[in-house]
């Protein structure tokens, strides 16, 4: 079935892995970027958290759309958007829903999410729940030498934190949620952007490699016009002492 | 030796306790508060932590003075100043100075963290270091039907988050270290607050009782006038699977 596939779907440097939640498969191009734990990790959390059914889902910066993907699994939303800057990823995202046959409730748009104003759609206050997986790499906190994509993935070339904040807080209904994966260097930007826009951090999970260190990734749930009042979870680790994936992360890729 | 010194020191309804730390001694009056381990990992983060020798040291909010008499042991610091709102828990600060042969260098204010003005000495841009355990229990967060001693020490009756981190900004020097314990539940306000008042949160600590359980206790610690880089420390867990102290948490304790 995947050979078959492969000649209707793949073009040059790409291929198609088969990522489980029900029986998906996911066009990717490795010499460009290939998604990883964190995308897991973030779809698991925004389907556990969010607050009651949620009818429309918006994934921002979806590169070949693996959230949007694993959320058609994981919720029973009607309206699953991914928006992403990069064309080259944008139509790999469009070619996955259309492979998975999933046109119906998965789309992408190919947009900025600092010129959300420009999408066409107009989405103002309509999604239930935003998620969000940004560039971990802060705009010149690092030599930048390329324009390649998995350079655009993974620093904010173009939009930064606040910019993702923002265009969350536009996406979103009154009380909607919005779920973002980052660095924990970056939590006090988190909290102090997040509230600046009405944006209350809620929930918070930290995740470590292992349960002697220290964690490298947050899972940060916020609440648009929600209340001061901020939650921690139970630790997730990725890693068992004898180096296999914990139970618990791996519930995530159920 | 504890015999004689109860005759010198001890009022009613008092005890002195051997707390370690060298040979210190403490008073306190268990009806009213007794010190706990937040106390002493945030009297340990600090001695640890702090950038380069501290000259002066304030405690807000000190109780019996328990931070200052555990910082005379742990640093060099000439001046130890524990502030303290509550006039017979400053009383007992005081004569545990005096009980323990520190008056030279520890020595304890009867003030308001809210009205640092009025504290007669003008500290203010003097501290090297300023620590603080403030009272956890929001204002307004839960019914309070009494002024009694235990209930000031834990609840913001007077000074609440936002005006003990005020009096620390006014005491300490450019790029001087605040060391703060708090629930975890702050953490998006002592981000928040801290950086409107130019205190960037540097380094934190979560401390959780064991290795399964989210964390109950977080160290903060802020830089006036610090860059925004936010860094974890490794988790800190207080008990093992047995019951007994981890050794970690032990050596907060030396």
């Amino acid at each position: 079935m995947i050979d078959d596939m492969k000649n209707c779907f793949v073009e040059e440097g790409e291929r198609i892995d088969d990522i489980g939640f029900g029986d998906l498969k996911l066009i990717q191009k490795p010499e460009e970027f290939c998604y990883g734990v964190d995308a897991v990790i973030l779809a698991d959390f925004a389907a556990r958290h969010k607050k009651g059914p949620a009818k429309t889902i918006v994934d921002l910066g979806t590169g070949t759309g693996v959230i949007p993907l694993i959320l058609s699994h994981k919720t029973d939303a009607e309206t699953i958007v991914g928006v992403e800057l990069q064309e080259a990823s944008w139509k790999r995202a469009c070619r996955n829903s259309e492979m998975n046959n999933l046109t119906e409730r998965v789309s992408f748009i190919n947009g900025d999410v600092s010129h959300v104003l420009e999408w066409g759609d107009n989405l103002k206050g309509l999604a239930d729940v935003v998620v969000c997986n940004p560039p971990y790499f802060i705009r010149g906190g690092g030599l930048i030498n390329d324009a390649s994509a998995k350079t655009i993935a993974r620093h904010e070339t173009t939009a930064g934190l606040k910019e993702f904040l923002e265009c969350a807080k536009y996406l979103l209904r009154n009380k909607g949620d919005l779920f973002m994966v980052h660095r924990p260097s970056r939590l006090a930007d988190l909290c102090c952007y997040g509230r600046e826009l009405g944006l209350e951090p809620k929930e918070m999970r930290f995740v470590s490699p292992n349960r002697d260190s220290a964690p490298n990734i947050l899972l940060i749930h916020f609440i648009k016009g929600g209340g001061k009042e901020l939650r921690f979870l139970d630790p997730l680790y990725v890693y068992e002492v004898d180096g296999g994936y914990t139970e618990e992360l791996l519930k995530a890729y159920k």
